[in-house]
């Protein structure tokens, strides 16, 4: 029946995109960040190809749901789910390796990324431009919280400043983040390493502050 | 013609939408990041409403141009860019109040945050439910850059830490975000100032650095 053959279309180009994915997002001569942005490197390249005209199969099928059989539904969001887990994975290999902040919620972030795709290949095509898929791709990345554990490997914070602190009381330090460092560095350094912990939660919970009423 | 009452229909909608929008984004008694936050709000029990059936004639229209005549592109893209332009205005706004950072490029946050609301008005639509829409929107705001001038305003940084910057020179302060404060403080919280500014930058930097090859 139609109906059969359009899950097995949705089966077979949902297997296609996930190799395709895989194969930039398990990449190892790139970092896990770096993985992702060849992925959105390629995709635009395949865009650009086809003058902006085509998109993705399964964004495409989501948006005709209206006048497709249900059954389409559960496998066209199964397809999305597919696609989030493999993000979300290399996003975790991102905390890992100190890319991103422990506390993200890789999944979440992940759905973000398919959520805000999807958004930026529809505008490319209706602008004919790659426009679209750069300023999202640049802004999602950009929004990403840093690891605190990159920042303090940053040279510029570890030989240009040297921050003693004067309060009675010297600012905890995280453990996740300090206790490798504890056997290297000594008091001072540790205390600066703790303030720019306590700055990074302060800038996270701002954030939020400023749009919750 | 039917392309010039299609024309007619763009034009209409665009109108429409943008003073539900102009109610929201000029809404005095709001912060500007809570009424793009008020904003969503509105739009998403609007979905909730139809259980998330409907969408957006302007995204709906994009996604079909293919099928439709060429004049249609233009309008659509125009209506995209009004919009824009009204939730940039905001944007300015909101660095204005000091709840957002000054260096933020607000058409291209705007052009991101109408990108990603399609892609996540699309998700839901497939999805039947409003996770699209609370995932994209809650993480849009988490990712915008706060304001320095903000930061400080927060009482944990004024009444808690206290830092004196031990190096030989001190940390250069922005002008945009101490000149204000140089009146009421003291050298060594002018430092702290100073000090804070430059960890916000390198934070901003790092997140760049960490997914350019």
């Amino acid at each position: 029946s139609k109906e059969a053959f359009g899950l097995a279309l949705i089966d077979g180009y949902g297997e296609f995109f996930a190799r395709k994915l895989d194969r930039h997002l398990r990449n190892p001569a790139l970092s896990p960040l770096q993985r992702l942005h060849a992925f959105v490197q390629d995709a635009q390249s395949g865009m650009a190809r086809f003058a902006y005209r085509r998109g993705c199969l399964i964004g495409n099928l989501g948006q005709e749901m209206a006048a497709l059989p249900e059954s389409f539904r559960t496998r066209l969001i199964a397809t999305f789910e597919d696609w989030q887990r493999r993000v979300a994975e290399c996003l975790v290999e991102a905390q890992a390796s100190g890319q991103l902040a422990m506390d993200v919620d890789t999944q979440r972030v992940a759905a973000f990324f398919w959520i805000g795709w999807e958004g930026a290949v529809l505008h490319a095509k209706l602008e004919q431009g790659p426009a679209p898929l750069e300023t999202f791709a640049a802004l999602f990345f950009a929004g990403l919280p840093v690891s605190c554990g990159r920042a303090w490997a940053w040279p510029a914070i570890r030989s240009h400043e040297f921050i003693a602190v004067i309060t009675s009381e010297v600012p905890p330090t995280r453990p996740s983040c300090s206790r490798k460092r504890r056997r290297v560095v000594g008091a001072p350094v540790l205390a600066e390493v703790g303030f720019f912990v306590r700055i990074q939660k302060l800038l996270r919970g701002m954030r939020w502050s400023g749009v919750m009423p």
